[in-house]
Protein backbone atom coordinates (compact mmCIF):
# COMPACT_ATOMS: atom_id res chain seq x y z
CA UNK A 1 0.00 0.00 0.00
CA UNK A 2 1.25 3.54 -0.96
CA UNK A 3 1.52 5.94 1.93
CA UNK A 4 0.10 9.05 1.46
CA UNK A 5 3.19 11.16 0.57
CA UNK A 6 3.68 8.83 -1.88
CA UNK A 7 -0.18 8.94 -3.48
CA UNK A 8 0.29 13.07 -3.25
CA UNK A 9 3.14 12.94 -5.66
CA UNK A 10 1.53 10.77 -8.30
CA UNK A 11 -1.47 12.70 -7.73
CA UNK A 12 0.33 15.35 -8.84
CA UNK A 13 1.80 13.90 -11.48
CA UNK A 14 -0.87 12.45 -12.58
CA UNK A 15 -2.99 14.48 -14.52
CA UNK A 16 -0.60 15.76 -16.55
CA UNK A 17 0.66 12.77 -17.72
CA UNK A 18 -0.75 12.52 -20.78
CA UNK A 19 0.06 15.81 -21.96
CA UNK A 20 3.57 15.39 -20.81
CA UNK A 21 4.08 12.33 -22.98
CA UNK A 22 3.73 13.92 -25.91
CA UNK A 23 7.39 14.74 -25.02
CA UNK A 24 7.86 11.57 -24.89
CA UNK A 25 8.16 11.25 -28.71
CA UNK A 26 11.13 12.06 -30.16
CA UNK A 27 9.51 12.99 -33.58
CA UNK A 28 7.13 15.23 -32.21
CA UNK A 29 10.17 17.11 -30.64
CA UNK A 30 11.81 17.16 -33.90
CA UNK A 31 8.69 18.23 -36.25
CA UNK A 32 7.91 21.19 -33.77
CA UNK A 33 11.77 22.35 -34.22
CA UNK A 34 11.71 22.34 -37.69
CA UNK A 35 8.14 23.94 -37.99
CA UNK A 36 9.61 26.65 -35.70
CA UNK A 37 13.09 27.13 -37.86
CA UNK A 38 10.63 26.98 -41.23
CA UNK A 39 7.87 28.36 -40.80
CA UNK A 40 4.52 27.04 -42.93
CA UNK A 41 6.50 23.84 -44.30
CA UNK A 42 4.59 21.05 -47.03
CA UNK A 43 4.45 17.26 -46.11
CA UNK A 44 6.64 16.19 -48.95
CA UNK A 45 9.67 18.64 -47.30
CA UNK A 46 9.08 17.42 -43.97
CA UNK A 47 9.80 13.87 -44.73
CA UNK A 48 13.39 15.23 -46.55
CA UNK A 49 14.30 16.80 -43.57
CA UNK A 50 13.98 13.53 -41.68
CA UNK A 51 15.02 11.12 -43.79
CA UNK A 52 14.89 8.57 -41.31
CA UNK A 53 10.82 8.93 -40.38
CA UNK A 54 8.53 6.41 -42.55
CA UNK A 55 5.58 8.12 -44.39
CA UNK A 56 3.18 6.54 -42.12
CA UNK A 57 5.04 7.90 -38.83
CA UNK A 58 5.40 11.10 -39.69
CA UNK A 59 1.95 11.44 -41.06
CA UNK A 60 0.49 10.08 -37.15
CA UNK A 61 2.70 12.54 -35.58
CA UNK A 62 1.46 15.31 -37.52
CA UNK A 63 -2.03 13.87 -37.12
CA UNK A 64 -1.49 13.68 -33.58
CA UNK A 65 -0.16 17.40 -33.05
CA UNK A 66 -3.02 18.56 -34.89
CA UNK A 67 -5.24 17.19 -32.80
CA UNK A 68 -3.76 18.67 -29.46
CA UNK A 69 -3.69 21.83 -31.59
CA UNK A 70 0.05 22.36 -31.69
CA UNK A 71 -0.04 22.78 -35.78
CA UNK A 72 -2.15 23.97 -38.29
CA UNK A 73 -3.11 21.29 -41.77
CA UNK A 74 -3.88 23.95 -44.74
CA UNK A 75 -5.08 22.38 -47.70
CA UNK A 76 -4.22 24.62 -51.11
CA UNK A 77 -6.51 22.96 -53.40
CA UNK A 78 -4.33 23.18 -56.58
CA UNK A 79 -3.05 20.10 -58.95
CA UNK A 80 -1.39 18.46 -57.80
CA UNK A 81 -2.63 19.19 -54.39
CA UNK A 82 -0.25 21.38 -51.66
CA UNK A 83 -0.87 20.16 -47.96
CA UNK A 84 1.28 22.74 -45.69
CA UNK A 85 1.88 22.28 -41.75
CA UNK A 86 2.64 25.38 -39.56
CA UNK A 87 2.62 25.82 -35.54
CA UNK A 88 0.15 27.27 -33.92
CA UNK A 89 0.98 29.81 -30.53
CA UNK A 90 0.38 26.71 -28.39
CA UNK A 91 3.14 24.75 -30.20
CA UNK A 92 5.40 28.18 -30.56
CA UNK A 93 5.28 28.05 -26.87
CA UNK A 94 7.20 24.67 -26.33
CA UNK A 95 10.29 26.14 -28.45
CA UNK A 96 12.10 27.99 -25.30
CA UNK A 97 11.66 24.49 -23.35
CA UNK A 98 12.75 22.01 -25.87
CA UNK A 99 15.61 24.45 -26.90
CA UNK A 100 16.28 24.11 -22.71
CA UNK A 101 15.62 20.04 -23.46
CA UNK A 102 18.35 20.36 -26.50
CA UNK A 103 21.15 22.90 -24.63
CA UNK A 104 21.20 20.16 -21.84
CA UNK A 105 21.61 16.88 -23.58
CA UNK A 106 24.31 19.07 -25.66
CA UNK A 107 26.02 19.72 -22.27
CA UNK A 108 26.13 16.09 -20.86
CA UNK A 109 26.06 14.17 -24.09
CA UNK A 110 29.47 12.88 -23.88
CA UNK A 111 29.56 11.89 -20.47
CA UNK A 112 25.78 9.80 -20.86
CA UNK A 113 27.33 8.21 -24.15
CA UNK A 114 30.95 7.53 -22.16
CA UNK A 115 28.79 5.89 -18.87
CA UNK A 116 26.50 3.95 -21.25
CA UNK A 117 29.62 2.67 -22.90
CA UNK A 118 31.15 1.92 -19.89
CA UNK A 119 28.08 0.29 -18.37
CA UNK A 120 28.04 -2.49 -21.05
CA UNK A 121 31.60 -3.35 -20.86
CA UNK A 122 30.52 -3.73 -16.98
CA UNK A 123 27.31 -5.90 -18.03
CA UNK A 124 29.55 -7.64 -20.90
CA UNK B 1 16.56 16.03 -52.22
CA UNK B 2 17.05 18.22 -48.92
CA UNK B 3 18.22 21.95 -49.53
CA UNK B 4 21.03 23.16 -47.54
CA UNK B 5 19.50 25.12 -44.85
CA UNK B 6 17.23 21.85 -44.84
CA UNK B 7 20.44 19.81 -43.91
CA UNK B 8 21.89 22.87 -41.09
CA UNK B 9 19.23 22.05 -39.36
CA UNK B 10 19.29 18.24 -39.27
CA UNK B 11 22.70 17.79 -38.18
CA UNK B 12 22.14 20.39 -35.57
CA UNK B 13 19.67 18.45 -34.16
CA UNK B 14 20.90 14.63 -34.87
CA UNK B 15 23.59 13.88 -32.93
CA UNK B 16 21.36 15.22 -29.56
CA UNK B 17 18.37 13.24 -30.74
CA UNK B 18 19.89 10.13 -28.83
CA UNK B 19 20.19 12.10 -25.54
CA UNK B 20 16.96 13.76 -26.43
CA UNK B 21 14.73 10.50 -27.05
CA UNK B 22 15.42 9.66 -23.12
CA UNK B 23 12.31 12.25 -22.45
CA UNK B 24 10.31 10.41 -25.25
CA UNK B 25 9.68 7.97 -22.20
CA UNK B 26 6.98 9.00 -20.07
CA UNK B 27 8.22 6.48 -17.01
CA UNK B 28 11.49 7.91 -17.20
CA UNK B 29 10.28 11.41 -16.76
CA UNK B 30 7.87 10.19 -13.86
CA UNK B 31 11.24 8.06 -12.48
CA UNK B 32 13.11 10.74 -12.05
CA UNK B 33 10.37 13.14 -10.36
CA UNK B 34 9.77 10.41 -7.81
CA UNK B 35 13.17 9.73 -7.06
CA UNK B 36 13.89 13.48 -6.69
CA UNK B 37 11.04 13.95 -4.69
CA UNK B 38 11.56 10.26 -2.13
CA UNK B 39 15.30 9.67 -1.94
CA UNK B 40 16.48 6.98 -2.08
CA UNK B 41 13.93 4.40 -2.96
CA UNK B 42 13.26 0.77 -3.18
CA UNK B 43 12.39 -1.00 -6.12
CA UNK B 44 9.00 -2.35 -4.95
CA UNK B 45 8.00 1.09 -3.49
CA UNK B 46 8.66 2.53 -6.44
CA UNK B 47 6.34 -0.07 -8.07
CA UNK B 48 3.65 1.01 -5.91
CA UNK B 49 4.29 4.49 -6.74
CA UNK B 50 3.60 4.05 -10.34
CA UNK B 51 0.49 1.68 -9.89
CA UNK B 52 -0.04 1.33 -14.25
CA UNK B 53 3.87 0.39 -14.85
CA UNK B 54 4.27 -3.02 -15.19
CA UNK B 55 7.46 -4.75 -13.36
CA UNK B 56 9.02 -5.43 -16.26
CA UNK B 57 8.74 -1.86 -17.39
CA UNK B 58 9.49 -0.48 -14.64
CA UNK B 59 13.12 -2.64 -14.36
CA UNK B 60 13.77 -1.83 -18.33
CA UNK B 61 13.24 2.10 -17.58
CA UNK B 62 15.47 2.17 -13.83
CA UNK B 63 18.18 -0.11 -15.96
CA UNK B 64 18.13 2.29 -19.10
CA UNK B 65 18.42 5.37 -16.58
CA UNK B 66 21.13 3.61 -15.36
CA UNK B 67 23.32 3.16 -17.67
CA UNK B 68 23.19 6.52 -18.89
CA UNK B 69 24.62 7.64 -15.34
CA UNK B 70 21.13 9.24 -14.29
CA UNK B 71 20.61 6.75 -11.25
CA UNK B 72 22.50 4.41 -9.37
CA UNK B 73 21.60 1.26 -8.09
CA UNK B 74 23.00 0.04 -4.91
CA UNK B 75 21.72 -3.79 -3.56
CA UNK B 76 21.93 -4.39 0.38
CA UNK B 77 23.08 -7.80 1.17
CA UNK B 78 20.12 -8.65 3.53
CA UNK B 79 18.01 -11.08 3.46
CA UNK B 80 15.15 -10.52 1.68
CA UNK B 81 17.60 -8.49 -0.53
CA UNK B 82 17.30 -4.83 -0.83
CA UNK B 83 17.86 -3.08 -3.45
CA UNK B 84 17.62 0.78 -3.72
CA UNK B 85 17.53 3.27 -6.86
CA UNK B 86 19.09 7.30 -6.40
CA UNK B 87 19.27 9.91 -8.65
CA UNK B 88 22.96 11.22 -9.45
CA UNK B 89 23.86 14.66 -10.06
CA UNK B 90 23.49 14.76 -13.80
CA UNK B 91 19.88 13.08 -13.30
CA UNK B 92 18.92 15.76 -10.49
CA UNK B 93 20.34 18.62 -12.94
CA UNK B 94 17.09 17.43 -15.27
CA UNK B 95 14.48 18.33 -12.63
CA UNK B 96 14.24 21.69 -13.09
CA UNK B 97 13.62 21.15 -17.02
CA UNK B 98 10.91 18.43 -16.31
CA UNK B 99 9.22 20.71 -13.44
CA UNK B 100 9.10 23.69 -16.93
CA UNK B 101 8.08 21.18 -18.56
CA UNK B 102 5.12 20.31 -16.33
CA UNK B 103 4.45 23.81 -15.18
CA UNK B 104 3.95 24.04 -19.37
CA UNK B 105 1.47 21.24 -19.29
CA UNK B 106 -0.44 22.18 -17.00
CA UNK B 107 -1.28 25.88 -18.35
CA UNK B 108 -2.05 24.11 -22.24
CA UNK B 109 -3.61 21.24 -20.78
CA UNK B 110 -6.89 22.44 -20.68
CA UNK B 111 -6.89 23.90 -24.25
CA UNK B 112 -5.23 20.63 -25.47
CA UNK B 113 -8.07 18.18 -23.84
CA UNK B 114 -10.80 20.81 -25.30
CA UNK B 115 -9.01 20.51 -28.91
CA UNK B 116 -8.38 17.10 -29.03
CA UNK B 117 -12.27 16.47 -28.80
CA UNK B 118 -13.38 19.27 -31.14
CA UNK B 119 -10.57 17.46 -33.47
CA UNK B 120 -12.30 14.03 -32.92
CA UNK B 121 -16.41 15.70 -33.55
CA UNK B 122 -14.54 17.05 -36.64
CA UNK B 123 -13.02 13.83 -37.82
CA UNK B 124 -15.85 11.59 -36.29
Amino acid sequence: MAKKSEKNSLVEICPIRNVVARFGNKWALLIIMLLHENGSTRFNRLGKMIPDISTKVLSGTLHTLEADGLLTRTVFPEVPIRVEYELTDTGHSLVPIINTLTQWALEHMQDILAHRKAFERTEG
